[in-house]
């Protein structure tokens, strides 16, 4: 199996109150570059932070590192807008960070992306595919495109307490700036991107409809950003069978709103309980409070988990804290600069 | 294990007798862009050439590949000087194309591209590296600072007949525009590399010398080409412990030359023969007799196969070929746009 991981960077994930709150701006640009070293390498190598939140919550690039070291698959990093530098091989299609929604316009180009995405995910000779993300305030630009579409699916946050409405005032100034309202962009995914989207959302959706186009199986591994593509997908008339893969985490938040979501995109939704509520371990304690609850990759990673496996994936799991400074005894976190995952 | 591949080109390939015969210049540039694409992937993806010689002689990347399909290595390729584009997924060290060694400078900032590579060396949290290259026109730059530093070793080719008259002549023009003579930076890798060599041995070097500095263990995987960085490194006053691997190709042309360059480098030599002339299929044949010989740490890859996997390996190979077009009845290539490597 091979897991694609478009990471990028946008000005939206900076507004204040939607990402996380006390991680300085530039650290949090950091962020996806650090996931990426993480799945790469292990930890970060010369990315500045190790993305960890106050509490102890560890990204969770963390847990798809730790399955990839037990199921290893194939990973390839696309830099989908990277602000700042990553030592992990990624592929270059050319995509800059992307502007705050607020601005007339979010992904300037968001059309020329989604053509380069489109020719590698249907270059690829692959015959499954497995995509993910991580972007800083990626739930608030996947509100903005399912609102701009006119779907009325919610979005999940990184955060226990999911500071929607403050999702749903920059969304409302962002289509305002761009002399839109809900449902304006029905049938133009593109140019839905181009106003209130994220040039991941461009990348992630030009590899699934290339790649779905080329005769690939898709699964589209995340919560809520990956309804926000699915239905961009599905904007776009690209009608071939799709799967979502997500974590147990996403699905208590949400409840049933995201199976009627997938039902109603005809999409399938796989859910994976990673049994972090068998260990007394702090990160996973975390999770278990409804910290982070995915991105990454983190839910598909999981789906590739055989049944019999998992007890080795905690275990993964607890030597990749380890190693990123997170000791069961120090829930608070280290010494190191931190920045938190946005929501 | 992880096995870092940087992969770049020069002018210099490009030059008359030294570059594979009857390759067009436009093609070639595209080789290490489609080497990595078949390590990555399986098989060229975007770059519009499957690098086979006319003989029927597929790139040692076909080798590697069906190693890596045997016993998975991570695999690292960094951009050490890229002139067409791949979808592979690459470490940026911002490097460019090597110009040709017969200017003033063949790697004007081989100085920057050093410290960077050394950083991103010092940065990785492995145990043990293997480092291997791609980069056409390769062995005419090892002469080159194998010259510039005063040592006295040989250097291997891609071709049959070794167009080493040739090479030669390239390497005293090279010396010469850069007003240096056999010898003249002895103790100066950096500056040798900069007058007339290329910056994938840049990119290697530093990489090797951050690792080695890191206390990781480093084996380099090629032939001549390796020597040079292992020469490039005792005169940089690397003194770790230092191992090269490669294949019986190279070993059967160079002779007892090859174990006493190492000898005289304190560099340990591991040879690999892949057992090619068990089977009687044309790639293997190619190999058997003398094409190609080593190169995409085909070499380094060998080593890794323990002895009764070797029949797999074999199989992967035939594998490989036929995705890249080379059916055992079809010795003459295939009907796609084809590039040879360089020697």
């Amino acid at each position: 199996m091979r897991v694609i991981l478009p990471a990028g960077t946008t000005e939206t994930g900076l507004i204040d109150g939607i990402s996380a709150a006390g991680a300085a701006p530039e650290l949090m640009e950091h962020t996806p570059s650090a996931d990426v070293e993480i799945l790469a390498y292990g930890e970060p190598t010369v990315a500045p932070v190790t993305p960890v939140s106050p509490n102890g919550c560890p990204t969770p690039a963390a847990v798809t590192r730790a399955v990839r070291e037990v199921v290893d698959f194939d990973l390839s990093v696309v830099d989908a807008g990277l602000a700042q530098p990553t030592a992990a091989p990624t592929v270059d299609l050319g995509v800059d960070p992307g502007d705050d929604i607020r601005e007339s316009a979010a992904v300037p180009d968001a059309a020329a992306i989604f053509d380069r995405a489109h020719t590698y995910g249907g270059s690829l000779p692959d015959d499954e595919l497995m995509i993910g993300e991580t972007v800083p305030g990626g739930t608030t630009t996947a509100l903005g495109v399912l609102t701009a579409l006119g779907e009325p699916a919610g979005v999940s946050s990184s955060l226990p307490k999911n500071p929607i409405e403050r999702k749903r005032e920059v969304v409302d100034a962002a289509l305002e700036a761009s002399d839109a309202a809900p449902g304006s962009f029905e049938g133009e995914p593109v140019e839905a991107i181009r106003a209130v989207g994220d040039p991941v959302q461009a990348t992630v959706t030009g590899i699934a409809a290339g790649a779905l186009e080329a005769g690939i199986d898709v699964t589209l591994a995340g919560g809520t950003q990956m309804v926000a593509v699915a239905a961009l997908l599905r904007h776009a008339d690209v009608d071939a069978p799709l799967s979502i893969a997500t974590t147990s985490f996403v699905e208590a938040e949400q409840g049933d709103r995201l199976e009627e979501t997938c039902s109603r995109l005809d999409c399938e939704l796989t859910v994976t309980d990673p049994g972090f509520d068998a260990r007394d371990h702090v990160s996973m304690n975390r999770y278990c409070a409804g910290e982070a609850k995915e991105g990454v990759a983190m839910g598909g990673a999981l789906a590739l988990v055989p049944d019999d496996r998992f007890d080795e994936v905690l275990d993964r799991f607890e030597t990749v804290c380890a190693r990123l400074g997170i000791d069961d005894a120090d829930s608070a976190g280290s010494d190191r600069p931190e920045a938190e995952r946005g929501p």
